[in-house]
């Protein structure tokens, strides 16, 4: 059965792991400082060095990214059906699969505040599930169903955070979504068996905004799934364990993406007439985050049995 | 004084760090296997630590990358004066800094082969300066011409390899410059003192084909410089000692950018369309890199103080 652990902190003593069962944290006797030396360690190993005594998920508890900075963060982006035929993009066509990456700098932990940069007039959020990687690759890898469970070790919930307002006039992808704050990740780290991967296949993704549903979505609908993707992606990137894949978000962002005859035509224009036209028209849309909203993200699979937790932000502006 | 250094193996024993001297190479005693723990040493170390023997820069003797691959590859685009005129960009209007990641699987040996992929048609080459980063950071800093030294340790010459066939018509930087052996870095990584930091602002650099001039130009036609380009990037990116940053390429490679009118009539076409017509118009220009083509890259200083030795390629087909 999988194993849900945690990285958190108390009174800023170092970071430790923790076993999640029913809502109370048992601390793991494992010194571990980052995600790569933890699952340097089997399932038998983390269990059997659970400790008895109970932490309550309270207060004065902070839960951190079960993900250390010394990862890479692998992205795809426009990877769920309706995201794709709200952009005009036919996803059984299935063109090309889009990567990019985030800083490492943007890793954040799951409960607390994602800074607005002072210059970001549009922030959005994308909720996502993340592959946790548990396997050390130097070459192209061919990965299936059948392998699948030697490559990913475990899931996470990720929000790919971004500054709409960078990403699309610059035509930046990892400039616009690598702001420090900018990747929340966890807070569970779910390490799966090898009978588990098909929950990869069926995971509930939600989204909210102030309590307002804004994202709603099932992996079932990933265009490019994990086997696939980790193969190509094998073909640009070393994998090292504790690095993650962020598999793409569905519909519902602030983000609103003009028709396709639209971004066709205003193609005409000269760069920034276009862009002041597309910020002006963005900043109209009431769905970006404003300084005091609240996001909280959820992934979990139909029956219960795997849940990742909750990640709760509150967006406030740079200091 | 600046200190050349290079990284090598003979008959693949592990590699050693050696001083370049008038084409002959006096090995290190120090034994850092990565370029951060190299560059934990002061220079009065690096030289305390050079040995007597002497070794030729001869057949047996492999140079490698004198960056290893736990660097983080960031990169800059569009960020030569005659390259963004060419592209109907107006340097002086400076409109944004453009980031970008190469992975550090593309990272590769300055001497030997560059493998193009089987699906790979339109293979170009971009010789930039490349920057080594020697101070860890954490959050955003201030970089001037002050405390520029204190940021880079060093230069190298760099190669931004690039599979224009996936980068454009995908539109993904990150995915068509991340092949494996796309970033060669090197031979030299020149660690430069305080008084020597000038330098960077009038490097000269050249890439050859066959023999043949295709890129020369001077870093005195950056447009974002060094010091304000690092305190950009630190906005977004933790820096590690050995990370590089890859400043641009000048004009010259082999993608033929049609005139800004072309580009934005052609943006009225469905994607597919527009593409394949981009593909067949680049499939006539000879520049591109064909197998058994040869590339050349240099890059030093007017006077001839500081030189980055060269960088000799030769294209081949994926085995």
């Amino acid at each position: 059965m999988s194993l849900s652990l945690v990285r958190f902190t108390r009174s800023n003593a170092s970071p430790s792991w923790g076993l999640l069962q029913g809502g109370e944290i048992r601390p793991l006797s494992i010194p571990c400082t980052t995600t790569a030396a933890l699952l340097a360690h089997s399932h038998a190993a983390i269990r059997a060095s659970v400790q008895d005594s109970l932490l309550p998920l309270a207060d004065n508890l902070q839960l951190l990214s079960p993900i250390t900075r010394d990862a890479k963060v692998l992205c795809q982006g426009a990877n769920y059906r309706q995201h794709m035929l709200d952009s005009g993009v036919d996803p059984d066509a299935k063109r090309f699969n889009m990567f990019f990456t985030k800083s490492s700098a943007s890793i954040h932990d799951p409960v607390g505040s994602i800074v607005r940069p002072r210059h970001v007039q549009l922030l959005d959020y994308e909720v996502e599930l993340t592959l946790v990687l548990g396997k050390a690759t130097t070459s192209a890898v061919k990965v299936s169903a059948a392998n699948l469970h030697e490559y990913v070790a475990g899931i996470c919930i990720g929000n790919d955070v971004s500054a709409r307002c960078v990403q699309i006039p610059q035509m930046q992808f990892h400039k616009g979504k690598s702001y420090r704050t900018f990747c929340p990740l966890g807070p569970v780290l779910c390490l799966l068996e090898p009978e588990e991967m098909h929950y990869l296949d069926d995971l509930q993704l939600s989204l909210t905004v102030n309590g307002e549903v804004r994202q709603q979505d099932s992996t079932a609908n990933l265009v490019f799934k994990p086997a696939e993707t980790l193969t190509e992606y094998s073909q640009i990137a070393d994998f090292n364990p504790g690095d993650v894949i962020m598999t793409g978000t569905p519909s519902g962002c602030a983000l609103g993406l003009p028709n396709p005859t639209v971004v066709r035509a205003s193609a005409m224009l000269p760069d920034p007439v276009r862009f002041g036209l597309f910020l002006k028209a963005q900043l109209r849309r009431p769905q970006y985050l404003k300084n005091g909203d609240r996001v909280e993200v959820r992934i979990a699979s139909r029956d219960g049995r795997l849940d990742l937790g909750v990640q709760r932000h509150t967006i406030v502006p740079e200091a």
